[in-house]
């Protein structure tokens, strides 16, 4: 790799047709499946982009509402915010701090450690007869499935990619969703540019730039949400700084956090 | 454009060699030599993605720190932050409101509308002689810039392209800064799934994607700031949804926001 790594272009390869994902599926012989479909060969450096309501969905983290006892504080904070009691205790159940609360959001600390709204439970995607009586959970562990998602996938083709979880996720001050990272293996989350000069010679100072969440936002374009869609991007030709990380990484301190 | 709108791969070209920028450059002219040294001709639906930095310095907003002479509340924050008072003077007179104060860091409203922090201004990337002295402050209007600069390309290759200004900015609870869209043209920013059907046919309720900034996050990749980046990065092949729209569209509004 002594290359210039920006020498080249840079491709986004949305892998479709792929299958509707059920709990149990086995995502990496799926994913092998569509790249063979699209003639596509598993090369090093590639990254795959996976949403995170597949990884969700293969593990089986479905909850089905009428399954769930609201408590108290649940009863409490659906009033408030106009949610389903159920929900809400799913989304208690899952954070440890509730950070902020609005008309139909819950801004929490997940037990992940990221701050988002309903703790990143989706009652959207989910059920197969248009009911809407099942909530998608986060994974349990999104580094670990990304992890082992990747090691599965290095396991079929003998080449080992790097991989992001990624999920759409509103922002404090701007509207509309974009795709953050919330689960990576085989690179690092956020790469540190110090050190390096800057376009006139000068040492830059500070410039941590989170390339998981870049990455996971230009995977997130070509996944789309509807029928045209895909949960699988690759992207081929970017030149990942750094070794292996994880998307703790992504997650800013709290002694440096000036919103809490 | 009947096909299927995802049904090929989307590229990002790096535009490179790119020439440092001054006050006064015709960007347009050296964006339209650029592709051509790399073959490129420019087609409809192309994006291209172009660093605020080089807006900025084309549109000669820097200011001489030595001009600078900082008022009492800027001198009282200076203290507070560990900041240069010259460069929190110019912070307050590019904002409208102080939103958080913490170490070497304060965040605002700008007089754009979007809250961040530092109020967009930047010291690297400069200065010629590698002093300290100057700061670079986002462009007047960003999405005039946008326009302005697209309608000069559409007259110098007689092809209409979608364009988005882009800065680095960090978030509230994320480490690391990602690329952003300060200035839309071409393209609307925020698109609304609303109605679509989702993967198994139900009817997606809200889904605003804020395509502007994953396209913003996803040139950003490709740029760098250091010796082999470019402040300039050609998206092509991807299907934009929406028509004409601005920056503006991705504010959230006043009334919506939990962290003011």
């Amino acid at each position: 790799m002594n290359q210039n790594p920006n020498s080249r272009r840079v491709e986004l390869w949305p892998l479709r047709p792929f299958p509707k994902i059920r709990p149990g599926d086995d995502l990496a012989s799926l994913i092998a499946s569509a790249l063979a479909n699209m003639s596509l060969t598993l090369c090093p450096g590639d990254i795959l982009v996976v949403a995170q309501k597949v990884i969700s969905k293969s593990e089986g983290r479905i909850v089905r509402l009428d399954t769930v006892r609201p408590s108290e504080r649940a009863v409490e904070l659906a009033a408030r915010t106009g949610k389903d009691p159920r929900l809400v205790e799913l989304i208690l159940q899952e954070s440890t701090e509730v950070v902020r609360v609005g008309v139909q959001v819950i801004v929490v600390e997940h037990r992940l450690g990221f701050v988002v709204a309903n703790a990143g439970i989706d009652q959207s995607n989910v059920s197969d007869d248009g009911g809407e009586e099942e909530a998608l959970l986060l994974p349990e562990d999104p580094d670990r499935s990304a992890r082992s998602l990747r090691d599965e996938l290095s396991a079929l083709t003998n080449v080992t990619c790097g991989l992001i979880i990624n999920d759409s996720w509103g922002r404090a001050w701007r509207r509309g969703v974009v795709g953050q990272a919330i689960g990576v293996a085989g690179l690092q989350s956020v790469v540190d540019l110090r050190g390096r000069r800057d376009m006139n010679g000068r040492e830059l100072k500070a410039t941590d730039v989170a390339q998981a969440d870049e990455l996971a936002a230009a995977g997130s374009l070509l996944m789309g949400q509807a029928d045209e869609g895909t949960p699988i991007v690759l992207i081929r030709g970017f030149a990942v700084s750094g070794a292996d990380g994880d998307s703790r990484a992504l997650l800013r301190p709290r002694s440096e956090d000036l919103f809490r």
